[in-house]
């Protein structure tokens, strides 16, 4: 194959290694496989990726790009703040059954700097996009909030306990469950709609 | 020291551990302390718990038993629901306070079938008594609730995001620091404001 710049086919495999991950899960794919649907050499994948690992890492540093991304941007549209947080949760509960295969927790609990470094940088986008989304509500008369950013940060808090429940961290899952994140995002659903009223002007 | 039965032995081992362990921490006492705080030898202590570790979990199971029965005591008060959301509150305040020298997570982290045997047992009985509250709350006309198990469960999550957020599951602090409890429980005022505000009739 050709490509005409290095980030060119540095994004080419990327987007090889996404479509094998997610249909067949990234510990059942081979280098060999992402290779041979880019018609090109296992070395030349080498020469961007030293290993397949550092190729997952990639992978999910960019979904975990395009993610955030399409939440910015619903966070953005001229609706009301509670429609805005039920949408980020439909957005989610899209996103985490298309993806679920990439078996981001086997990347995502090494504990590496990297990985904290990443995970840290969406946090706190998360929080911003939250904390502009109460802003909004304030603004229309919606929400009655004293302080927006304290709030944005409980929503959050709040939401990550349906996920991350005491079980969790004694029992971490390496694998997510499809029918498990319907149930969840059931549940965060049912507690935006608590929040929402309990945050009401 | 002369002790009657054998329940009572070990009942006057848990109280001076749990003395040593609340005042200078688990890892910071011997066996040899204990026993010399009893007037017994070592022996003696040995004959009751195999080790220190055993000593340590037992500690804890015994007022893992006294925090969740002064919990359910407070919830059978004549109080409204929310007021009583509100105490749950100051109990775990001052309990957390009183004993977070006991290096709770040092044990409690070991995934052993003995310790999720017993946080399930806990988890259930918090549980039970959440629900109880929240059918207390609609009987008194204060909340409306389609499903209240449902409700409590969801109230008990969203707490439990407060505390186990996902930079905790990252990484995981052994130790607790009381000023992180303070603000921690502000946190889980805050949300149970809302969440009352949310669920009222």
């Amino acid at each position: 194959m050709i490509a005409e710049t290095k980030d060119e086919m540095r994004d080419k495999i990327l987007d090889a290694a996404l479509k094998r991950f997610s249909n067949y899960t990234a510990s059942k794919t081979t280098m060999n496989e992402i290779a041979d649907d880019l018609h090109c050499s296992k070395a030349s994948l080498y020469y961007y990726f030293s290993d397949k690992k550092s190729l997952h890492f990639a992978v999910l540093e960019k979904i975990g790009e395009y993610f955030i991304s399409e939440q910015e941007m619903e966070a953005e549209k001229d609706l009301p703040a509670a429609s805005i947080l039920m949408n980020l949760l439909e957005i989610k509960r899209q996103f985490v059954l298309r993806y679920y295969r990439l078996e981001m927790f086997k990347i995502l609990n090494d504990n590496s700097a990297e990985t904290i470094r990443a995970m840290t940088i969406m946090k706190e986008r998360e929080l911003a996009m939250m904390a502009r989304i109460m802003k909004k509500g304030v603004a229309a008369g919606d929400f009655k909030i004293d302080n927006i950013s304290e709030i944005a940060a409980l929503y959050s808090q709040a939401m990550e306990g349906l996920r991350f429940s005491v079980s969790d961290c004694l029992n971490p899952k390496l694998e997510i469950d499809p029918e498990e994140v319907e149930k969840i995002i059931d549940r965060q659903r049912l507690l935006t709609e608590i929040f929402v009223k309990g945050i009401k002007q």
